[in-house]
């Protein structure tokens, strides 16, 4: 199949019809009118602006969210912003409900429509914002002046790419593209093609600055330069890996055009029986930390996460467990943002136990000093431990320091080790030692820990996520 | 106890008594008589030294070992010097056999001695040496002139002293301190208690020069210019593990002075329930690799034993299994030094298997030829992998490759290991590629690898090895 063919049929099922199209001017047009209509009634100044890919026309068929922003008089002070904006957004979505990004907003639904009604400051230009949020008409107004129809869909081919490789999207979970910077890369290489072409050569750090004004340097593998704002990197939240990804797929899609790069199918869930034959066939030790996710939306949650990801597999090698691969996975439960699920850090082990003893490496025996106190500190242990050790029941663990002995010209001990077994360190308190997040670290106290084959305990609701553990793809 | 009087005890026991050094002089002027007739016999000129210990009155009380040399014409060839040699020294020593040293040479008994008869070249002073052989009656010369009656009994404390703490010789097994280094460190610190005095302060790299004639430098912990060859230290083969030994001991000595670090008490073997109890409390798996040492000297096969021990290690690394401990036995036999008994490469595993995939970390996805080459090549074998996999026996080890997938901007693949269980691999022929030493890796191939507690196998012939291994001290 050729790729004019591939992006032919990609094109006919992203393009909203005429139909889609009305429909969405009519419902735009009514939440303009009530917001208008709200705005009178609270007597301030102020205007509407639709944002985001449904006021530029780069929205992919079937999406339905608007992104109303509502620009209030610089003069206020944020808590009137804020107490405006509520006020407006529940007015204008009555079943909505409070969120917060960079201060609180109304998000609801309208008509079958998703819409966030989120107040700013109207200033100037990009330059001079008061609240983050204050950049983004300046972004969809200068996405208005640069993106024609056949750019327009470029940018849903490049969307829809995204989304099919897993790479879209600036939530700290994604750590992929966002619109905005999909629509900028495109616009920049002045479509889809020229776009996936010059990626699939990138070496990245990739600097781009399409209006040419951009001051600072920035450590991130991909910086595109806000057109409105010279400080600002756009793609900062994408991670390195997802730049590989997306030129990993760049190259499969000039080398092999397929329609399944932007549709893929959706994984099957592992099977019970298919988990336990990964786990035979592997020989790694599978083990599951459980525990109730806390209620924070999903970019205070993932971050945490993973923080604490790396906090235990950090615990866990201090105690001598070598940790072969980890991942973390939450339960969808489809409920509001800030109701969360069941949490797992999963890990699989090299081995499950470790020898009772771990080396302990001294100071050179020439710095007379420290050398000194170490071997007497240590020879008085190993000594009572010895006395004490020949009582000792058969099978047990060794509380006995042996040593110090030299190696080289250092002293050595092999100290006894505080746990054996990764399900009793996991299982106690000393794991509360370890980096987490502030939310996490107290649900991790409520924490399962499930070792060997109970993990098969899992596959009911992490089925979908053990499959793509076992059949890791770029 | 005091330092004082553990010396005036320690004196009583190595100071050889009148009737011993009476006996000594008698056997020593025999052989002087027999080797000058002999030279006589041949029709060669030449002279007899009686170098080493007993002819420099430092020898300890019971040791039964005379050096003698004879010195030959400058003017003769190797193969000249050689032959007279041996031909003094088969008639001086009917019953001796050939050594080989620096060249072959007579050893052999003469009334209850061990004699060394050894042909060197008559030469002017030691830098002008045309055999290593040569500079040993410059030695001589040089500790007759500097050792008085004083010296000549601290010089007894000091070896004693090493030989108690396992520091003396200069054989490659040892790595220790060798008789001549010994006798120069007394007359350079000018006494037995000034030299460990001065030893429990040491700062390595310690560099002494008696002589001051010393031009090179040298990458030791203890540098001693040889008086008599300012090219020379004669600590080169002083291992960094012997000085730092040799400086626990001396402070333990003027802590706490006691006897027993002269004479410490032999150690009791290993019983099997002993060794059963540590393998349980440590909870390490215990392999041991069994051969027949081959028929070399000690100071060839101790460092292709060492050198084997390491690659093995290094081996098993590469597979994956890691070791925590590991040490060589060799069993004394009493036998001719060439005749070698059975040698043990003796290991504590931190576990005896390993997961059946490793990790493999590819190239970076920018670099695309190389990355390309990568994918492809992996993709291919884990596609045909996963559906040959799905027939697989359970239980059985992966023959699958994971992957490839991402790990930040490098493609990651997790690919089948070749042995999951450490005996497997130590008796397999891939055992063969490490690096071990000509003739071991001869004898290596005929090994027998015992696992777990196969290896109580071992307490009757190295339960002395394995109770030291156990109760490792300084």
């Amino acid at each position: 199949m050729s790729l004019e063919s591939v992006l032919s049929t990609v094109e006919k099922r992203v393009t909203p019809d005429a139909a889609e199209r009305a429909r969405f001017e009519q419902i735009a047009e009514e939440l303009r009118e009530r917001t208008r209509a709200a705005l009178a009634e609270l007597d301030v100044d102020g205007d509407v602006v639709l944002v985001g890919s449904t006021a530029r026309g780069t929205w992919l068929s079937g999406d339905r969210d608007i992104d109303m922003f509502v620009r209030l008089p610089a003069e206020l002070d944020r808590t009137e912003l804020v107490q405006h904006g509520l006020t407006i957004g529940h007015e204008v979505l009555p079943e909505g409900r409070e969120e917060y990004a960079e201060h609180p907003y109304v998000k609801g639904t309208y008509e079958g429509f998703d819409v966030d009604l989120v107040p700013c400051y109207d200033v100037a230009d990009a330059e001079h914002i008061q609240s983050a949020v204050d950049r983004t008409p300046f972004h969809s107004q200068y996405l208005e002046e640069n993106l024609d129809d056949e750019l327009a869909r470029d940018v849903r081919f490049a969307k829809r790419f995204l989304k099919g490789i897993g790479a879209y999207g600036s939530d700290l979970r994604t750590r992929g593209f966002s619109g905005y910077l999909t629509e900028l890369l495109v616009c920049e290489y002045d479509g889809f093609v020229p776009l996936i072409e010059a990626a699939a050569e990138w070496q990245p750090p990739v600097k781009l600055d399409p209006e040419d004004h951009g001051q600072e340097t920035f450590d991130d593998s991909l910086v595109v330069i806000d057109p409105t704002d010279p400080e600002r990197n756009v793609a900062a939240v994408l991670s390195a890996e997802n730049v590989a990804r997306f030129q990993h797929y760049c190259r499969e899609l000039l080398a092999e055009p397929r329609v399944e790069l932007f549709f893929p199918p959706e994984r099957e869930s592992l099977s019970t029986a298919e988990l336990r034959r990964h786990v035979r066939e592997r020989r790694t030790t599978p083990v599951a930390v459980v525990f109730d996710a806390p209620d924070v939306v999903d970019d205070q949650l993932w971050p945490q996460l993973h923080r604490t990801l790396g906090g235990v597999i950090d615990g866990l090698g201090d105690h001598g467990f070598d940790v072969f691969r980890a991942d973390v996975f939450v339960e969808e439960t489809g409920a509001p943002a800030d109701e969360q699920g069941t949490a797992v850090l999963f890990f699989e082990l090299v081995s499950p136990t470790v020898p009772a003893v771990s080396r302990h490496v001294g100071p050179p025996v020439s710095v007379r000093g420290h050398a000194e106190g170490f071997y007497e500190k240590y020879a008085a242990r190993s000594q009572s431990d010895g006395e004490k050790s020949e009582g000792g029941e058969d099978g047990h663990a060794s509380n006995r320091l042996y040593g110090p002995f030299l190696v080289e010209n250092r002293y050595i001990v092999e100290r006894p080790r505080e746990f054996t077994d990764a399900g009793e360190y996991l299982r106690s308190e000393a794991l509360m030692e370890v980096r987490t997040g502030a939310q996490v670290e107290d649900a991790l106290q409520g924490r399962e820990v499930h070792l060997g084959d109970e993990v098969e305990a899992l596959v009911e609701t992490f089925g979908r996520d053990l499959a793509a553990y076992f059949d890791p793809r770029p």
